[in-house]
């Protein structure tokens, strides 16, 4: 059996781990509201969904706060300080754009939903889930190599993510005539877009911690 | 008497923490003088700023490149080479910013200035205050929870200027049927906004710094 | 004889250098095709050009995963696990916002190039130009300075392009009364000067590496 480093390096940790679970696994809640909210609602519904996503961010804040505090109070962590502060900083910052693309939905009055709105809002749900994922296994650590999988999954889906932004802009270009309506739907598939960046920041946090401990 | 760490890790520095001093204090004066260009002046006045925030740039510009100099030719540093690098880049962006904001208002040939634009500059000009009593308290370091205040004054500055951005380019939807209009007005907008994301930047910065220290 | 500090850290190294080296000559490929397009093509030369230009993007691609491959495999390394990430992750990004441009003026059928457009690509070259030549002079070490001088100058470079940009953008609100025309040509500046902004952003890597080691 092959040594494994990465379990020596790692010691049990009973704080960090569960604070991460619980805030990726609110990060999939809150991305599952946001694909109802885009995919699946009328408009009334969606009003009560995005309502819904800004109570969930929320409670993404207050899980961010309880891990600043206990990297503050806590002397031995499983992993780099400042990478434990990057990845949960990341996190936060992932569900403040959802919440950002769903209060534009609501701020500019945008009623009718798009394919391309849809396929962004699905792309950073699987994203997300990719991550969460990621973030059990960060914790087993039984094999680094489901960890590397998710983070190369998240890579594709944020460059897919990439295609369907270019090619929805070109396409309002095509579509519309009236530049205001173009402005608008451009600025919620940007933020949307920037979502799955941000969940490929993520990843490239966890891709910095294994390389560390590798 | 609690022992603290942070003042037994950070060495007595001559160097580095004057000159971060003279960069924040340079950054108050550039952001004071934009809020007064946009909150408080004729055209004309607000045309003489604009040059008076360009020179403000250039003073910042050369402090900026004295850390560097400093970094090259200093062997022991007050804390990690590479936060010297980072704070005094993230400094350095700030003031490109205020700079880049002043630089668009001409340009755009904006003269009539708006609420949100006003709300933006004071809140830099409030983040950066921040951001120069947690730099001072960096030097004595008596009392750390006072960088932690400021850091978390930041964060919140900027989720306020988050939500006037927001409110703001709603408004202009609502208000305005010239596109082009509409896209002057969300570019200044924009930059002002990111002002304060790079004041947040700077005390991500801090906050690592301590997390390393604690 | 100065005892030269970096020389003594930095082992010999047969694998990290050359891949470095191969990604970097790849960028200045990529980005002279680029200035190709842009500057001084036919229509229908473009097309092909911006072909050649995601045939390269894909060859950055394999260089990436192959650096990341031998990150995870090797013990020991020329210089910080971390860093060298960062800095494969900064080319790639290069590379993606040279595609990204060059899928923009396809997608957005502009078939005008401009004076600034032009301007900005040639910038992109020169930039990644002096960034091959740093991570030649990474390899060598023989003149740390030339290291340096390179990122002052991608520095420089990236104010210039935003210069231009700010210009740029002004320029089309005088020229053109069309919005959807503006808000076209500023996505494709846009992303041009993004690219500047990622070569600085190597340069930054570069910097922390030297600054760490020094």
């Amino acid at each position: 059996m092959k040594f494994n480093f990465f379990q020596a390096l790692i010691p049990k940790d009973k704080k960090f781990f569960p604070l991460f679970e619980k805030a990726s696994a609110n990060l999939v809640e809150i991305s599952r509201v946001l694909y109802e909210a885009i995919a699946k609602s009328s408009p009334e519904r969606r009003k009560e969904l995005i309502k819904e996503i800004e109570r969930l961010e929320h409670v993404g804040d207050n899980i961010t706060h309880e891990i600043f505090h206990e990297l503050e109070t806590t002397f031995i962590t499983p992993f780099d300080r400042e990478d434990i502060h990057k990845l949960a900083s990341v996190i936060d910052d992932i569900s403040d754009y959802i919440n950002g693309s769903a209060k534009r939905l609501e701020l500019y009055k945008l009623e009718k939903m798009t394919l391309p709105l849809e396929k962004l809002a699905e792309l950073i749900y699987l994203g997300v889930q990719e991550l969460h994922n990621a973030i059990l296994e960060l914790h087993n650590m039984k094999n680094p190599n489901k960890i590397k999988e998710a983070c190369i999954k998240i890579n594709s889906i944020e460059n897919h993510a990439d295609d369907i932004f270019d090619m929805a802009v070109a396409q309002l270009f095509e579509d519309h005539t009236d530049a205001i309506t173009i402005i608008k739907m451009k600025e919620v598939l940007s933020i949307l877009e920037t979502a799955t960046d941000k969940c490929e920041d993520a990843a490239n946090v966890l891709e910095s911690i294994m390389v560390k401990n590798a």
